[in-house]
Formats: C-alpha cells, sequence, structure tokens
C-alpha cells in the first residue's frame, strides 16, 4: 500500500519520502493516521525545543545560529516555523525565511514553515505531530519557532521539551504584564538584541521575577551588570562540563529559569544560550520532568484524537447534518433550545460515535 | 429552584440579576446551561456590533462614543470587552476601561470585560452567549470590543451581526499582508486617529482593496482627499434618511465596506460611523443577510453544544480516565498506537457519549 511504501523510503532516510510524508501530516490527507501510527513506536529520540516571543524579537536569527551549532556538533536538526497568522500581524515570520540560509541548504538541516489560520487547537495538534515526523526520520534536534500572538505560544510551548522565551530590550515595559503568561511557558530567558540600551534593565527585571535576586535599584558595582559573570565565561569555554556541573548542583526538584543575553546579529551569547538548553535537558532527564512533559503530551495527543474521531464522524455523516437541518427552524423560532437538540443528537449518533458500522 | 427566581428577576429588568446571569455564564457554572435554555426564547432582538483592530487603536474610545451616541437616541447598550490575553500583549484591553467612563454610570449602559487565557473556541462561544444574556435582558445594542491577536478576532467577529475594524494612519504598511483577514471580516472600516500623516493613503489604500477606486497615485485635486464628500456630510445632516437612501441604492446582492475617517480624542467621524453601521443593518435585513448570518450562528451554537457535551461526559467520567490511565504505558512504550487507543475508547464509552445513563 502507498503509505507502506512511503514508511519504507521514509525509515531509509530519503529526504524526499520526509518533505511528503510532512505535508500528509500538515494538510491531514488520507492516509495521515496511519502513517503516524507506523512511525508511533519510533518517537521519543529528539529533543524538541520551542522558541517563542513578540514579532521582531529575532528568534528566526537565534534559531538559525542553534541549528549551526548542533550542526557543529554533529547533530542533525528539523526546524519547524510556525506562523498563526492574524489579519493584524500578517505572516511575519514567513517573511524571515531568508534569515535561515545559512543553515538550509545543509543535508542535515529539514526545515519546514508553517502558516495557518485554523484554530489554534489544530495548530498544536499539527505541530505535535509534524515533530513527530521529524522525530521519527531520526532529526537529534527540533527547533520550533512561533510567533507569541494570541494563546498560540502557550499551545505550541506544550509540545516542546523545552521552551526558551526571547524578549528584547524594548519589553521591558511589559514585563509585570507579562509575567504570569512567561512564567507558565519559559525554561529560559533570552534578552536578544543586548547591545541596544535596556538590555541590563530587561535581564535584572527578569531576574527579579524569578526570584534570583532582591528587587534593588541597579546598582552600578554589582559584576553581573558588566558581563562579568565567571560562571557564564566557564560555561562558553566547556558547556558540557559546565552544564553538567549546573545540573548537579540545582537543589531541589525546581528549575530556576536563566536569564541569558544574546546579540543575534554577531552570534554572542549563543554558545551559552546551547549550554544553559543542555543544562537544562539534564535537569529535565534526571528529575523525571522530561518523561512527565511527554506522558502529558502523549496523552492529550489520545484526548486530541479521540475528540477529532467524534467531530469527523458526527459532522462528515449526511445523516446528522440533514436531521439537525431539519431541527433548526425549531431553535431559530425559539420552540427547541441548542441543549434539546443536541442531546437529541447525540442520542440518535450512539452508533456513529462509538464507530460501530451501521 | 434558583436560577428560575434568578431568570423571573431577570425578566423584570433587575440589573444586579443581569450581572449575576453574565457571571454564571461567563464561568460556566451550574445552572448556565439551564438558563440559557429559559432566555432563548428571547434572543433576536439586539443588534450585535463587533469592534476589532490592533492593540492601542483607539477601540475603547470609539466604543464609548458609539455606546454614548445609542444612548442619546434613546437605545440601551451592552458592551462586552473581550480580550485574548497574550503573555507578549498583556491585557492592554482592560487597561482602557477607564476610557468608558463617560458612559459607564449609565444605568443603561452595561459593561463587561473578559480576559481569558483558554482555549479560543471557548472564549468564541462565551462571548456569543454573553451577548445572548445581554438580548435577553433588552439590550438594543450590543458591542463587542475585541483586540486583533492571534485568530480571535476571526472567531469574535463571527459572533457579531456587523464588524467594524478599526485601524490607525501607521496600519499602512501591513494592509496588503492583511488584505485576505480584512476581507473576511470588515463590514466596515474605520481610519482613526485621521488626524495623524498618513490617514488619506491608509484610507485610499483599503478602497483600492475593496475596488472602490482605481490604483492610480494619490492625486492632490481628488476631493475624497480633503474631506469634501457630499454624501458624507448628508449623512451627518440625518443620518437615518441617508442610511435609507444608501441602503435602496445598494445594487445587487453584495455590500462594500465603507472606510470611514475618525478621530476619536474629538468624536470626528462618529456620527457617520454610526450612520453607516445603520445603513448596513438595513442591507443586512433587506437582503436576508441578517438571516443567514444569524442562522449560521444558532447552528453552530448546537454544534458547540454537541462538542461540549461529549468532551464533558468523556473526560469528567472517572471510568473513562483511569481506563485511559491504564492505556497509557503501551501507548508510551510504542506498543498501542494513540489511534488504535483512541478507537477502543470511544467504542466503550458508548452509553457515556449518546447520554443514555449507566
Amino acid at each position: 500500500m502507498a503509505v507502506q511504501a512511503l514508511v519504507d523510503a521514509f525509515l531509509a532516510g530519503r529526504r524526499a519520502s520526509l518533505a511528503r510524508a510532512m505535508s500528509i501530516v500538515e494538510d491531514g490527507r488520507p492516509g495521515c493516521d496511519e502513517l503516524l501510527a507506523l512511525l508511533h513506536p519510533r518517537l521519543g529520540r529528539a529533543r524538541r525545543i520551542g522558541i517563542t516571543g513578540p514579532p521582531g524579537a529575532g528568534k528566526s536569527t537565534l534559531t538559525t545560529l542553534l541549528a549551526a551549532g548542533y550542526r557543529a556538533a554533529g547533530h542533525t536538526v528539523g526546524i519547524l516555523a510556525v506562523d498563526p497568522t492574524s489579519p493584524f500581524t500578517g505572516g511575519a515570520l514567513l517573511g524571515d525565511r531568508v534569515r535561515m540560509e545559512p543553515v538550509a541548504l545543509d543535508p542535515g538541516v529539514f526545515i519546514r514553515s508553517m502558516a495557518t489560520r485554523g484554530s489554534l487547537g489544530g495548530l498544536a495538534g499539527t505541530t505535535r505531530e509534524l515533530c513527530d515526523v521529524l522525530d521519527a526520520f531520526g532529526m537529534d534536534r527540533i527547533l520550533i519557532e512561533t510567533v507569541g500572538v494570541g494563546q498560540s505560544e502557550l499551545e505550541v510551548a506544550r509540545t516542546a521539551d523545552q521552551t526558551v522565551v526571547v524578549l528584547v530590550p524594548e519589553s521591558g515595559d511589559s514585563i509585570q504584564t507579562m509575567k504570569a503568561g512567561l512564567m507558565e511557558i519559559a525554561d529560559l530567558f533570552v534578552v536578544n538584541k543586548a547591545d541596544r540600551s535596556g538590555a541590563d534593565r530587561v535581564k535584572h527585571d527578569l531576574e527579579v521575577m524569578l526570584g534570583m535576586r532582591s528587587g534593588h535599584a541597579l546598582g552600578g558595582d554589582d559584576p553581573a551588570h558588566h558581563g562579568v559573570d565567571l560562571t557564564n565565561l566557564r560555561q562558553i569555554a566547556n558547556p558540557a562540563k559546565a552544564a553538567r556541573k549546573a545540573a548537579v548542583s540545582t537543589d531541589g526538584d525546581s528549575w530556576t529559569p536563566a536569564v541569558i543575553q544574546c546579540v543575534g546579529t554577531t552570534g554572542l551569547g549563543v554558545v551559552e544560550l546551547s549550554a544553559a538548553l543542555d543544562r537544562h535537558f539534564v535537569y529535565l532527564e534526571r528529575r523525571g520532568v522530561l518523561a512527565a512533559r511527554r506522558r502529558v503530551r502523549l496523552r492529550q495527543r489520545v484526548v486530541d484524537v479521540v475528540e477529532d474521531r467524534v467531530r469527523h464522524r458526527l459532522w462528515l455523516d449526511a445523516a446528522t447534518n440533514g436531521w439537525l437541518d431539519g431541527e433548526m427552524p425549531k431553535v431559530e423560532s425559539g420552540e427547541a433550545t441548542p441543549f434539546a437538540v443536541a442531546d437529541a443528537l447525540l442520542a440518535r449518533s450512539g452508533p456513529l460515535l462509538t464507530g460501530v458500522t451501521r
């Protein structure tokens, strides 16, 4: 059968079959479920990293730099750029594709952009499944870049193992407003474009928010404000060692998100970011957090499949729709309520819902 | 019963019972469905007007001015401010509540703000139901203000009879990007803050997009660019008459969105906006579009209730969750796929789904 042939080519590592598999899943074409079912036993090897932040924060550049670093270390990389297009924000992210040129032609990198105006639930579900395809193909690292608008970044963050929130010095004023949302999704913070004024203030404010330092006013004597942070220097010299050391020194079961200053245009801070991601991943594995996050994600996956099944069976069925069309005039006239009609519809659609053929 | 007592007070026009009913529906508290079912026969009187646009476009000010105008004409007004809070945009809309002070103390106006980080589907559903409550209470006009971020404005636009998209002169550069999204939701455009430079250009670009004029460069001789538009002057002098006249002159079944320049801080253009809304409403009624939109909305309501019912019955059931918990290790190990488990879950949950008690 066609899907099995595709999977054979896919498992043989053919790039064209990866592209085809991604398209089938992205568009939900026939064979999509079968394909994902066949790939399911091969999941769990890739590390999934979400990168989110406001439009214009430099996410594409950071993503490209991270990808280049992973390639230099011998890892394969999948990049998924997810743009929940809004009439008022446009497809800003997709316009940035050109920034990924440095890695776009590398055969060890696969990039897919996805812009959608569909439902966000669908967006998050599709993102997760596209990551599954990249994971099953054998990509070591999957970078998921999302514009932070609406609730999309929340949904998409839930599809990643670890999430980096990218801010810029100009984000300073809104950190208090963003607090709850940021705390919910960020494993790591980047203050990008840190060569602009205000970068130290934003880092300081984030650290206060995270409880890493007391809220006193910025003092000129604080070495952290001049970049003289010995821990950070050590990490840059030997990221892997520093990562292990830092992970061991984590006390208790909690992780305090690091705040890292970067300058995407020069690459400053990217090695440190990569090291912090490694450190965080070690924490995730040691404390069982990774397994827990993946368990939640997989359970959500089953829940989504169940709800999709119900939706499809009900609303693609001509008899259901015909019956509902017949009832609607009563709802419109006020004679019947939406609730009574909904209950009646569910009562008569039993065989459809449970998958028993009539 | 408690809900019936609330409905009695509600139908007697008690404002406190309106506030209570709104809270019950907003939070989905027990009795919510029963309340909405009891109010259902009283729907359909209010005119529902959506007002959306990017953050900072001056939507709250325009909403307040429109509300004041409706009050002056003797109409009661419900205002629903819907803020799909994002970590990166914060609750910008809610910070604007102070701008509504001019109408907030008027007993003929009821204002409710709703900020949510929940699912957008839920947001749109709740918005529609809160409008139903305001409609059943007897509000003549319902103004639904939404920040345009993510896809929320699309969802919320579908809950309104007519939708105004508010832009500012600075929106000029992005009109081409926004084109598809704007065309999908806008019945009327406002270029607000039209005293700033670029307002004529935005109006012109929108009109080109709408096919109201050819795309030639802005000419200094075009009277429309100097505000010397006799049709507009007539409307301001006698909005109702102009509205009827314009509606009659609509040719065919289509409506071309008007583009109106406003200055929220001085009130300039608001009378014209109000007149254009009246004109558009006459068009909606005459051409059967209003009935069609409301029919679609009501059908979607039934669909949503069905899907909510399924969701609740499945995932609030301890037996279902217990069974799924037992299956998850097989999914995690790759032994079973999410699809197989989903099908098995649906097959065993038949009585729950169809509402037959076990």
